[in-house]
């Protein structure tokens, strides 16, 4: 039972709360609690009965936390296939805690959210070069095997699923593809591909265009609304004008950097996993309570991988 | 000149600064200021150098302006092509002062922002049913002429442009497209369509598998940010939680009733015009400065039409 995501009554509404809660509920995913005795209908019940196996762990060298004042942490996955150089970048400025102190300080409305150092003066770690190679795509025989997806795309020839990542490709290579939440490093014109220091996420219609233009290093999978909600920028490309305080930055820090009993723990859900098939096609085709008209099919970016923190047994 | 979009020389995005400014400015077209004597590169500096006659004025009876508390204005153009009985019952809404004293009381990240009666106990003014017929989508054969899309769909099997509006369709109907900053109108489970008095405007990933399901309405053309910058609900799909202040909605009005001194005067780009083809077909091909490899094509909800405040003499 859900559906009820534009409900005018509030009563109804309450009826109908939801008995599970997920982290990185899609858009198009309200929130569900199956029936007894009922197969599951929505992608969400779907997600809710799947087996444990079918949830990865996430490594904790590939989870980054971002804390923005007011105790806000903004937790990022390191996209493991991609741009390999710019992830270790990454991790060696976390590691050398180069990003304290700095700040937020692009918000453009319906494309991005931009931090790093505003200054432009702070000198990068020794071992951090200012540009890395472009690493935007990758040969598919370089790669584990790709799910593939079954709706056209608008931006390349294929879509598919990768151990948990949207990608695009042409047949003969593959990359990630710039979804809700995408994390990317900023760069200034090529040659430049920028060093992972300065770095973005998307917090708008999924700007796919962008794919093989930029290094896409990551995703924020905890608290993107800390960075979607502040207020934009009022200067050009959402750059924050002079009058407007960027957030500061306390802190990033690998989790497993962290004491033991702070590190976070997440899992994603396999996307070769019967349920995700399950789960990806009903996206594509709604037909449970809300729905009346079920789509052709359902964009890469509709697809949200689900990503959760570990269940404490 | 433009495509600085990640820059970290601030020195150099200065001086790439552009000389014109738009409303609507799509997440994937920075602006863009033409050298002299070279022919237009990006998408901006197609519009910037479209003639007059490429601009539509928009009807004052198809502009609402709603005045959020902290004098914040957020403008909604009314979509005159489908769902014509919520457009008639919205215009009765904003007569009657309807929505005067209600608020923006759910805000659900990367989906949408919801405003109205919160109490659900304000009765419709006279003459405006509690829900009305369906009218979600129209046959072609009823409409004004589609410019095609050119690329491929996920959610339907052909898509375009109608009067200035991004539209999907089967080849028999066509429907308005919910991309980013698409209004439409809460409901309830069918047979329930709505009143217009509940409404919703899309502040994440375009939510397609909505289209054909509800009642699209209009678009916000200006102002979106006040809503998509609000702090996202506690509850259950981004509904305000009882610790959380809704965000009160001092007036909404038609412009066509606003003294002539206060009215908003607005345009829309011709999406029929030599212009917006040449605009639409580099969206789907960037090649200018900042990328490298251009795409198979783009959605039709990154192709945004561009909207404007009517230039004065």
């Amino acid at each position: 039972m859900e559906g009820m995501i534009f409900a005018r009554s509030r009563r109804l509404r309450r009826a109908l709360a939801p008995a599970i809660s997920m982290l990185f509920v899609s858009a198009a995913m309200p929130l569900g609690a199956q029936e007894p005795g009922k197969p599951p209908r929505t992608p969400a019940e779907i997600i809710a009965a799947a087996p444990a196996a079918a949830w990865l762990d996430i490594a904790p060298d590939d989870i980054m936390v971002m804390t923005l004042a007011g105790d806000r942490q903004v937790i990022i996955q390191l996209a493991p296939h991609f741009s390999k150089a710019h992830v270790a970048s990454m991790r060696s400025l976390a590691r050398a805690h180069w990003w304290d102190g700095t700040s937020v300080y692009r918000i453009q409305d319906n494309y991005v959210a931009q931090w790093g150092d505003v200054t432009e003066k702070k000198p990068l770690p020794q071992g951090v070069p200012p540009s890395l190679p472009e690493d935007y795509s990758q040969p598919a025989r370089a790669l584990p095997p790709v799910v593939p997806a079954t709706s056209a795309d608008a931006f390349a020839k294929v879509t598919g699923f990768l151990n948990g990542w949207p990608v695009a490709g042409d047949g003969a290579s593959w990359w990630p593809a710039h979804c809700y939440g995408a994390v990317g490093a900023g760069r200034n014109l090529k040659p430049d591909a920028g060093s992972g220091a300065e770095l973005y996420a998307v917090i708008g219609h999924a700007p796919r265009g962008l794919d093989r233009n930029i290094a896409l290093v990551g995703r924020v999978i905890e608290g993107i609304a800390f960075l979607s909600s502040l207020p934009r920028g009022t200067g050009t490309m959402g750059f924050y004008g002079k009058e407007q305080q960027p957030t500061p930055i306390v802190s990033v820090r690998l989790a497993s950097e962290l004491p033991p009993a702070e590190q976070p723990h997440f899992q994603m859900f396999d996307t070769g996993s019967k349920s995700f098939a399950a789960y990806a096609e009903r996206m594509r085709h709604r037909d449970d309570d809300f729905f009346t008209v079920a789509a052709e099919g359902a964009d890469i970016c509709s697809i949200r991988v689900p990503v959760r923190r570990t269940p404490t047994m």
